[in-house]
């Protein structure tokens, strides 16, 4: 493989002044330039990033931690992250941390290790301690930790609009199914907002908890079946906190020949890819703008390694009306 | 933050010592390890893979250029691959190329330039001569070029099965829905054994192509509607090679009231998340074994890397019997 030498040598010039050339430091003619590139491009010749990252402490590479890169919300968030990042000339370590606080713990440290420029934190088991000695530009997607900024779509309008539509279209006795209250996570603001909603119109209101740490279809089913079963006699409206348990809760309805939407209103969260694609039936839900909030996460971090100020971002939702309310 | 020095300092060794623990080099005794590893762990220190990176010319890191992380099938892929590097002490860099050349030849230069210890490559929009020139460990995902071990599914098991399955069904005019042929993608030998075994069975065939670079549902929506549609009434059996293919046309059959199975048969392909969490039909489909491809891409990289021999490797796949056939 050719290197800076080889480059510098068929151009007739230095390999101070090829360095030059790649890093744009100082003034070089036109026809310099034009004839280093093209040395370059003869020689197939590669910059050593590896070696530039090492003298200018700089990586270009960001780490990106989530729960579970197949998920249907991250994986498009996750898509919207490195398209960002492409555009912007940094790459992105993935990191899926299936909410296991041993392996998140891991991947901050490996991300460490490996210097990367910055961190977009979108799992959430380690507790907020374990994130303030991390001695790097550092983001998180829905969590509040003081003094690092976040990107969040507004959980608390998400929960109001979901619980009013629910409310405007008849239903008397609603059930929220929530994530994991002990954790200060901001889409636990949709359990708030459902709740006072329900007082302020004298609806009878339960919530009740998934286990945030099993994200996949399966368990969920299960979850409707041992959990939420019970519950169906009793209510005649749920807000799901997300599209994959409004399904699991629609199927299970059909089967045990509970009508939707006339004895049970359903309404999940996310409008992820497999609400948008499923048509039957079309699942009335609350749209997340994950293609922004993904750009805006990359975005928000470069700002804060080119040392400039960032504040936190909350995004607006909005209620797609489909066949289940 | 605290370096090499400090620790050796604190330890009461010296920097080679340090050194030699932290690789494995040298004896040293369970005392000295103990001192060293404790100094580490008070002093927070993390070594710097960088410079190791540099040193050792193997930065452990892979890249992975897939079409597009957000699609249910390479959503499902990457998960797995990334899995599978993390357990085996190595990290994932995310490429989406997006179908597209342009994006697809960058990445490759960028993983080059940050000196990759090797390359998964899933996306296949560039000429196969472009691939012989990367100078570092390749394995391909589904694609044939000489010299470059791949890991596949057997697909022309699979389009066998899937062919055979709609004769036994009794169909007697077919439809495949195929990726381009004019790229050499093992994919394509799925449209090789419909077509056989629709001969060998003396059966009306046809097979129709899709544009591969892309891969939304809207677009498969209106293919279905501008291209698939005028096939409807001369047919009774579709082969299609996704699963959103399939469910987009089984909805355009329920919209304009053509019944499934009775009229036409439909069976997709992949049994991606997608597929597995649809229920309301359960489509008929093709399952590949996703996560084991993903490990298997992984492992087999991790081989080459290690100067062993690697040899293409081709899976199993199996009918998976839905409602609609």
């Amino acid at each position: 493989m050719a290197n800076i030498k080889d480059v510098a040598k068929l151009a007739g010039v230095s390999v101070t002044t090829v360095s030059r050339v790649m890093n744009n430091t100082n003034y070089i003619s036109p026809q310099t330039r034009e004839n280093v590139e093209q040395a370059m491009k003869a020689l197939d010749y590669h910059p050593h990033q590896i070696a530039r990252a090492l003298s200018k402490k700089q990586t270009f590479i960001l780490g990106a931690i989530i729960p579970d890169s197949s998920h249907p919300f991250f994986a498009q968030l996750l898509k919207s992250i490195e398209k960002k990042a492409e555009q912007d000339g940094y790459k992105i370590l993935l990191c899926n941390s299936l909410n296991n606080k041993e392996k998140e713990a891991n991947y901050v440290q490996m991300l460490r290790e490996n210097r990367v420029d910055g961190i977009i934190m979108g799992s959430h088991t380690l507790e907020t301690s374990a994130y303030k000695d991390i001695d790097r530009p550092l983001i998180t997607f829905e969590r509040y930790i003081d003094g690092i900024p976040h990107v969040s779509s507004d959980n608390y309008m998400g929960g109001q609009l979901a619980t009013k539509h629910l409310i405007d279209q008849g239903c008397k006795k609603l059930l929220h199914i929530s994530g994991p209250s002990r954790l200060d996570i901001l889409s636990n603001r949709r359990a708030d907002a459902f709740k006072l909603t329900c007082m302020d119109h004298n609806i009878d209101y339960t919530i009740i908890e998934y286990e945030y740490t099993k994200i996949n279809f399966d368990y969920y089913q299960s979850y409707v079946q041992d959990v939420v079963a019970p519950y169906l006699e009793k209510i005649d409206g749920i807000f799901c906190s997300n599209d994959y348990i409004a399904y699991a809760i629609y199927l299970y309805c059909i089967k045990h020949n509970i009508s939707i939407p006339g004895q049970i209103k359903i309404i999940g969260y996310d409008n992820s890819t497999f609400a948008q694609v499923l048509q039957t039936p079309r699942l009335t839900t609350i749209a997340q703008p994950i293609e922004l909030m993904g750009e805006l996460l990359c975005d928000s971090l470069i700002q804060l390694i080119n040392k400039k100020d960032v504040y936190n971002q909350q995004l607006p939702v909005q209620l797609i009306k489909g066949e289940t309310t």
